[in-house]
């Protein structure tokens, strides 16, 4: 059985990972007769976002435990990944990853990537094995590799600062997935465009069968 | 276009609401043609717990504010529900419903409901529109209205509670609904069981199709 690892950045679209498009991919994983191990960093998030208001909390909170959440208890400190033991890696979106994952959404083009984040990455591309990003998760990609296709979708300014990082932008919409076929990267926009949760799953199904495709 | 109003306990397993059931069952109303409203109690968490270890954490947590993560923001005060706006109500579980909108995690058939969670149902129900509960949350209807026909699965002394309480408990598994014809009451068992996202997904479905085959 092929075995995913779900790479989170909290719990929550404003200030972690997006719930939607977290658990859809989970649910598209497993659906396509896959299984998976949720892993997330063991730090501290970059900040609390009140979900009503888009407030900030005057609270601390860890990535890891509040990932946690999402994983019903069954995660593990991204740390202890081994690459050996899966057969892709996967980054659900969220504002976290460009917060807590890396920091992107700070220093843009300029920004800096958790060395735990970095590593996974490398040591899966270093087995050519899939990796997969939704929503804002490419430009961590983008990043790391620095020559690689990916999509978000639309938005101008992030396609900006991955071009800026010396990769390409592809324009997509609902559902779209563009493949890295020398990198063996897979992206799709989510709710990097405006989607509703039927689209999300769809997306999410869509990058879960191209990279279980790619599989060896 | 139907309407669901789905409520929330918060957003985690431990101390709120289960992410997969509350995430499925807005994909399940959407896939089906159908829309949503996401409520939540203004209350206090009864606790918060960190979900890697188990352990309450000194902190404090609002369920409106904690729901909004798994409603991107767009979420409303139960206070605020209006029966008249919507064609049936859902309960994703959890046991932040055990815990937040009644006390049947402490009290079991000696609890007491969330008014505002007991208003909701009451308005609904005296309009004979459906009203469905996934997983713990069949407990609120048995308390409520002391003699139905519910499951929450197979635990044995959450299906004591249920009986103690006037109601009649039917044993089931996996995806199962249990319909009472006489209150348009809609109950499936999920997380209740040992189950996986995949069970999740398809107890969603049938509990969303089952509701919206009895809708006017």
């Amino acid at each position: 059985m092929k075995k995913f690892a779900v790479v989170l950045a909290g719990c929550g679209v404003f200030d972690g990972a997006e719930i939607h498009e977290a658990t859809l991919t989970m649910l598209a994983i497993m659906k396509q007769g896959a299984t998976y191990e949720v892993f997330a960093p063991d730090i501290q998030q970059h900040h609390v976002l009140n979900h009503l208001t888009g407030e900030e909390m005057k609270e601390k909170r860890n990535v890891l435990i509040e990932s946690a959440r999402i994983a019903r208890g069954k995660i593990k400190d991204l740390k202890n990944y081994e690459a050996n033991n899966f057969d892709a890696l996967i980054f659900p979106g969220g504002f976290g990853v460009a917060k807590n994952l890396c920091d992107f959404a700070f220093k843009g083009a300029d920004c800096k990537i958790n060395p735990d984040v970095e590593k996974a990455i490398l040591k899966t591309a270093s087995k050519n094995k899939p990796i997969g990003a939704l929503c804002i998760s490419p430009v961590i990609l983008a990043k790391i590799f620095g020559d690689v296709e990916v999509t978000i979708g639309q938005d101008k300014g992030t396609a900006e600062g991955i071009e800026k990082m010396g990769s390409t932008h592809v324009r997509t919409t609902h559902g779209e997935v563009i493949i890295d076929e020398k990198n063996n990267l897979f992206t799709t926009p989510c709710y990097m465009l405006d989607a509703n949760i039927v689209q999300i799953a769809e997306g999410a199904e869509n990058i879960v069968r191209a990279m279980m495709g790619r599989m060896k």
